[in-house]
């Protein structure tokens, strides 16, 4: 059944015959799954069949290919005419392409990189540009690769912010290996867009933040080749082919029609017919350049001492005793991680001197990006760059990955391994006020599907967390804080991920205070306070909220019966239900426990002023446990 | 002390001599905090030295005077300059002044509306250009009067994406009531902007969508003057006036200097000699437009009447047995509401077919608002009319208010009243996959300050909970489903916030399934299943998560010993946490508590087969309470 498909011979007629292949095999898988965006991939069928026939260097036997093209489709809602270019390119064959949308298959609602040709997953509009910026950014400043970035997009979604961050991000960086296709279909999911097919309202504003841009017929095959022809060949600045086309294209019952967005078209038989019949067309697709091994892969993906270096840096030491923060350490040990591992690199939200990755910045500046106050461009970035195997650390104050959360969310769908730190937690900030305290970012960060998160409480601490977090995978969290706070560990301690500290500990252990970050040095000083009283209170440090440590504290609880938990947090989601979390998995009865956690908001006031307002200080957390105990 | 300022007379030298008591002034007070923003504050003095004294229409003896003018200060750090001008103006006292950012005072870091001159909360960055755009819609749509807002933005902030929803939805709505003021000093909090004092970039980007743009010299007053003038009556569309300014402006330890952000200059007695010294000018601020009664009040301040109906609505009634979606039942319930309480304002992001509230919108079409795909702005527009008095309503996917969740966070400083509604929730939509499912959307929304979290179960529930949303304080969230689901309570049964219902419950109950939203009807069936082994099961719908039940789940776990809590959420700060959490705090040994919810990252599938496949469905629900109670 296979047709032999000769591009270079009647290239206009062949591509529209591969079109409308594009179209049936989408109306055909939609239908089978009784759900799914037909109609949104129809109109984009022509733009993608000139980008396969004529642009895409790819080769899909090997998609870690170090050459390949990157295609994202930031509108990941067209995954029908997605899974139908697969499908055209023999990477997956017919059994699998009517599995769309079905319990286990790879093939699902929106692309995931479930399959290996994806590399990050869409459906959260507006999020494909971004990354693919960051994928850009990565070939140029990088790889150092010939590969071109192209990301598909639809007119909808330029309504979102986090588009026009990319915008000013490409533009600025120059991004001339970035092309960007927006198929401008005019309806959205429940009617018109705003501008409709005025191309040139788009046009404008691409253009005002430094893009090269074309207005098209994205139905005219000769229009589009030309405007690819002319977007590859740009120089010095990103591309965007503004291309007009009818959702539903070709099929009449749904063609530019609302009402007809997210579901099946009504009479699949015949408008396979109305297209032309099903297809076999095989594409080849062209190989992507080949490139030297010593360019061909990115540091992390290379055999052996790739790894090694982490295990021999040295972190920066601080004597026990003196003060120090975390974010300094955490800062000057990033520095230093930076020195043996070179796959690392480093994104800030223009807070580089609060943060403290300027220590990185001033040391490895070719592996520092300046991300100015973009988060969500940020967080983007740093995901398209692990695309290609680096390993990105990010850092903003702890309250503002809020801005970033669902591209935090979507990381965690695409299987990405991101490094989050944020500094300024909690109301120890002072005097700047509930703006800029971190209060539920460890709430928000624990509920991302496979995340770590860690809350050091001393500078050794941060410093061997650094490198940790550097080989975690999936999303890591970090959370520094803005003040100093006397180091109570070693230089060179290790902490693990999963573990905790008893830092107290007595046989007739009376209480367990469990805390993280400055409130362990308040717990410690409370059970100074109880001991006074004759109370015996155990104290935990459990630097790793997620996971927490399961073992230690349920012997805690078995052993000491009373567990005060304090947290510099609002009391929703962090420490204290992680705590209780895993002491109700035990299958056990539960001791009694008791949660402080910032409970009223903060205004502005110091640091030890603030403990004591939210009522997590030394003397808060004394009364709580001493209350527990029966005194 | 204090000079008679007429500005009438020698108006440019008056003006400048205003603007340097605002310099000193944020000096002075910065100085007394050590600590401050007084840079960020000295290069925008002109700037709003002019419009205190020439345009601003404001009467700060009465801030709820309905023809008030709105100022926002978007870069809140620049807050001993709104300081300063309160005290220009005779609204707070010496002693006030410099009590900034002490413990308990008014004067934070960053404005809050602890002040009543403060509509709304800013510090975070790209957040007051937004509301702003919302107070304008507004002025224009709602109120109707003749109110102008002023936004003072930063140059750094320019980088958000959010301020780009802005531009969009401002351009596009013509709102000739908004003048943006931004003070371009170059300087960002590390180093320079992308930009600099390239005012033309920033204008080239603001007119491409669809504003008025000024390029000015931030010092010169008369040059101000005049641009004030012209932006006010440039008609038909927003206007922004860019303003090239210096950072620290009048002292030339710090005038334009890199590393002076963020810290009291470092000789204020120096600065002050060199600004001029201390001055105690008085400004007269023009009144307000004096508004008709009729016009005057926003509906929710209205006496009485205005109160009323909310005990009058009907909302739409389900017959128990049938099925019905918890998402169409808040649709119709708020189009009802929406006949009786004209202050209900509704708010979109494109998707109102999925989330029902198109009902709203043909019934109410004036107080509907389409935000397109824009959730950033979405939820600063809805914190802006909230400012006025209207009450709004926002819906998206529950998933996609992550991208709004600064936002959302910044809405608790600002005690806003606001309601969230979040549609398709959790695994149980189905083939759509992971990057459409709300499955953080609880532990986001749990860690708001103040917030209220409601996930009814059946329709009737969601309709009348749609009516108590309206009533609440804080940020407000309601939890429905894309499904359908078995109607089960009566039409027009009453649930309070706080409240749950035991749906089974017998003397002899051996174990308590606690559940919210979809899970309530597996719990249901799991009981069945449990009878049938001779296991006698509660039954809770614990619809209000936050707050939750204390009084009932205690009495469960007394009464029943063992607790499986069952939820379509990821484990992490979702019902299982706040039921942990409340228990806990009961001061009594907690019982054994078993947590289901949803642990794997989910793909396509059918509703029911995730259920199963995440192990939150009836079989799992009843093998889980089977182990508990060790059969």
């Amino acid at each position: 059944m296979s047709t032999s498909f000769v591009l270079e011979q009647g290239v206009t007629r062949s591509l529209h015959e591969l079109a409308q292949q594009l179209r049936v095999d989408s109306v055909r898988c939609s239908a089978a799954a009784s759900s799914g965006h037909p109609t949104s991939s129809m109109s984009a069928a022509d733009l993608m069949s000139v980008l396969l026939g004529r642009y895409l260097h790819y080769d899909f036997t090997n998609p870690d290919a170090p050459g390949n093209d990157h295609l994202i489709f930031s509108k990941g809602h067209a995954s029908p005419l997605y899974y139908s270019m697969l499908r055209a390119v023999g990477a997956i064959g017919e059994e699998e392409f009517l599995s769309y949308r079905r319990a286990r298959s790879r093939l699902e609602g929106h692309p995931t990189p479930r399959l290996p040709w994806v590399d990050v997953a869409t459906g959260s509009l507006g999020q494909g540009l971004p990354i693919g910026v960051g994928l850009a950014m990565a070939g140029k400043n990088l790889d150092k690769l010939p590969y071109r970035v192209w990301v598909l997009c639809g007119d909808s979604e330029l309504a979102e912010g986090s588009i026009w961050e990319a915008a000013e991000q490409a533009g600025y960086s120059e991004l001339d290996n970035l092309t960007v296709i927006v198929d401008v279909n005019r309806l959205g999911q429940r009617g018109p867009t705003r501008h409709g097919w005025d191309t040139a309202a788009y046009a404008a504003r691409f253009h005002a933040f430094g893009w090269h841009t074309q207005e098209i017929d994205g139905h005219d095959i000769e229009e589009i080749d030309r405007a690819f022809s002319v977007a590859a060949a740009h120089p010095g600045a990103p591309s965007v082919i503004l291309a007009r086309t009818r959702k539903g294209r070709g099929v009449a019952a749904v063609e530019d029609k609302e009402g007809a967005h997210g579901k099946p078209v009504p009479d699949p038989d015949d408008a396979v017919r109305e297209l032309g019949g099903i297809r076999d067309i095989r594409v080849q697709v062209a190989p992507p350049a080949s490139v030297l091994p010593a360019q061909s892969l990115p540091a992390q993906r290379l055999p052996a001492h790739g790894r090694w270096p982490a295990r021999q840096w040295r972190p920066p030491a601080y004597e026990p005793g003196s003060m120090a923060s975390t974010r300094t350490a955490f800062g000057e040990a990033l520095a230093a991680l930076g020195d043996t591992r070179p796959e690392i690199v480093v994104l800030d939200g223009e807070v580089s001197d609060s943060t403290r990755t300027a220590s990185f910045a001033k040391a490895h500046p070719e592996r520092f990006f300046e991300c100015y106050i973009a988060e969500q461009q940020m967080l983007a970035a740093a995901v398209g760059m692990q695309v290609r195997g680096w390993v990105p650390f990010v850092a903003t104050f702890a309250a503002f990955f809020t801005r970033a959360y669902d591209f935090i969310r979507m990381a965690a769908v695409s299987r990405a391994s991101i490094r989050l730190v944020g500094s300024h937690a909690g109301a120890a900030v002072g005097a700047d006020g509930p703006s800029q305290m971190g209060l539920e970012d460890v709430a928000a960060l624990r509920a991302v599907h496979g995340s770590t998160v860690l809350c050091p409480c001393d500078a050794n601490q941060a410093a061997w967390l650094t490198g940790v977090m550097a080989d975690l995978r999936g999303v890591g969290y970090l959370r520094t804080s803005r003040g100093e706070a006397p180091v109570i560990y070693q230089p060179g301690e290790r902490f693990e991920v999963g573990g905790s500290r008893v830092l107290r500990s007595a046989p007739d252990d009376q209480v367990t205070l469990v805390a993280a970050g400055v409130t362990v040095h308040e717990a410690l000083a409370a059970a100074d306070l109880l001991a006074d009283d004759g109370i015996s209170a155990r104290v935990i440090d459990a630097y790793s909220v997620k996971p927490v440590d399961v073992i230690t504290l349920r012997a805690a609880a078995r052993e000491t019966g009373r567990i005060v938990t304090v947290e510099d947090h609002w009391p929703e989601g962090g420490l204290g239900d992680a705590v209780l979390s895993v002491l109700a998995a035990g299958g056990q009865p539960l001791p009694v426990v008791t949660k402080l956690a910032v409970r009223a908001m903060p205004g502005s006031a110091t640091p030890d002023e603030q403990l004591q307002l939210m009522g997590i200080d030394m003397a808060s957390i004394a009364t709580a446990a001493a209350e527990l105990v029966g005194h």
